[in-house]
């Protein structure tokens, strides 16, 4: 640990809903040390944050460290209140939440909020994988798409996050094939894409409403015992489309590549579904913007240690 | 009971999903007795219909009976399977499926499918009521709207069922309300509609996907603590409206009045959003129409005792 207790200058956490994430930066943004728990975000005390946070760095040394995501939320940590959109990279950065925990400065990112007294929307983690396109794409203006439990869609411009929409997607899907009478017809998985190409390009063709196709899966089984991995494959193209057709019709404009940003299992149906639509999708994995944000965001606050102590 | 059994001529029963409704019917079509139980749909053996059956009609006098319902299904107590649409109320009473139990001669309705290979629907107890609605509007042509669980909007031609299609609207507000982060702001519920109105209006008038209003629910219970009540009643409305702008996208077409066949309670809030969308509508109770309608089928097929024994 020698080597790791003079060159390390930053612990960086992403701490979602499921899952924590840290890592040990040196001062040039280089990982030294990685690890992973699960998060606590929602049945943690404040005490228990702090004792999930000791257990996995325990034997890292005692430098700041700065956090993404749920841990800012109202069941995290301690609450970093939203920002309001129209948000910045700078506004975002004058708005951290620096705390003292045993003597190390620990900073949480705040999530974006949108008010406007008719649309309400909320972000929190994407603030930060936004931040780390930003760093690569400086000069991008435009829609990405960030598929999910809970998809996000985001207008870039000028480094600023101009506008954005929640779409409930990954949760519908949830919802629908685990506690409907879909559950029935979609219980096999088997990991393919065939029928979800297929049911996409089908989609794109005819003109006919998303609501409309549900039932149908469920009828189809019924009536001629169609493979349970086939119309779960096409459930999830019927609500991934809409969800495209939902964002287009609220005014988001795609435009070539069309920037997905998130997992690579995701971001491939997501693919296959622009390109039904004749877009050219290009996809970025989350987890790698991360702490290339983190740091760069640490930077600008001046909260890594760049001397050893 | 000398009268029961002197007048009786008929039992007609309505077996859903989850109720099951009997009525001793006379020679003209009038409730002598009617009852009612659990339906057991899903996890009742045939003996254990039998045994329902039985209990609800012990003291019944020995006529022949006719039933409308889930009980035709696979899970049900005899499978009546499902006549091609379109499908005329002849094609119907051609397709009773007659079994004798215990002497007494007992005849299953059964559904309506749609299957043109590309397309897939079922209807199982609608066909029953859509009969009773056409018993009385025989010349109606044009589409009606049958709110529930599963919604179907079905398309009478000439006193035939010449299309229709079920959106599951009910369904994904179970779904989502109980089994999706919307659980926590729509927990309460006032039973009121003025929020579901204004909602309506409000999506009636702009131009913004549905999908796009569902975490702004969310959104919006986190950002101004907003009653749960309310945001209820606008899940509500914004399902039901997706439902509406579904139908008409799907081809069927909408003509004043429109005709709306339910429970009282589900089809105040469909008016609501019709309304909001122009239309006039009204409403039939759908229970109502179920007696007069397995009376006439049964008529028609010649199932009726008409002397006494």
């Amino acid at each position: 640990m020698g080597n790791l207790n003079n060159s390390a200058a930053l612990i960086a956490v992403d701490w979602g809903t499921t899952n924590v994430r840290v890592a040990l930066l040196d001062v040039s943004g280089k990982v030294l040390d990685e690890r992973r728990g699960e998060s606590g975000v929602g049945h943690f005390s404040a005490q228990q944050f702090e004792q999930r946070f000791d257990e996995l760095t325990a034997d890292w040394p005692m430098v700041p460290a700065i956090a993404a995501g749920m841990i800012g939320s109202r069941q995290g940590w301690r609450e970093a209140d939203y920002i309001a959109c129209p948000a910045s990279l700078k506004n975002l950065a004058d708005a951290l939440h620096t705390f003292d925990y045993n003597g190390r400065s620990i900073t949480i990112i705040p999530g974006i909020k949108l008010d406007d007294g008719k649309r309400f929307d909320v972000m929190r983690g994407e603030e930060s994988q936004l931040t780390g396109f930003l760093a690569k794409h400086s000069d991008f203006t435009g829609c990405v798409i960030m598929p999910g439990t809970h998809s996000k869609w985001v207008t870039l411009e000028n480094g600023t996050v101009s506008d954005f929409r929640t779409y409930m997607t990954g949760e519908i899907f949830e919802a629908l094939s685990e506690h409907s009478i879909l559950k029935h017809s979609v219980m096999a998985d088997d990991g393919g894409d065939e029928y979800f190409s297929a049911k996409s390009a089908q989609i794109a063709e005819d003109k006919q409403s998303l609501e409309g196709e549900l039932f149908g899966l469920r009828a189809r089984h019924l009536l001629e015992g169609c493979a349970t991995e086939r119309l779960r494959q096409e459930l999830s193209a019927a609500l991934i489309m809409a969800e495209l057709q939902a964002g287009i019709q609220d005014g988001f404009i795609l435009a070539n590549p069309v920037y997905l940003i998130g997992t690579e299992n995701l971001t491939s149906f997501y693919e296959i579904a622009l390109r039904a639509l004749g877009y050219r999708p290009l996809s970025v994995r989350g987890t790698s913007l991360v702490w290339p944000a983190l740091f760069h965001l640490a930077g600008n606050a001046g909260i890594i240690r760049t001397e050893n102590p």
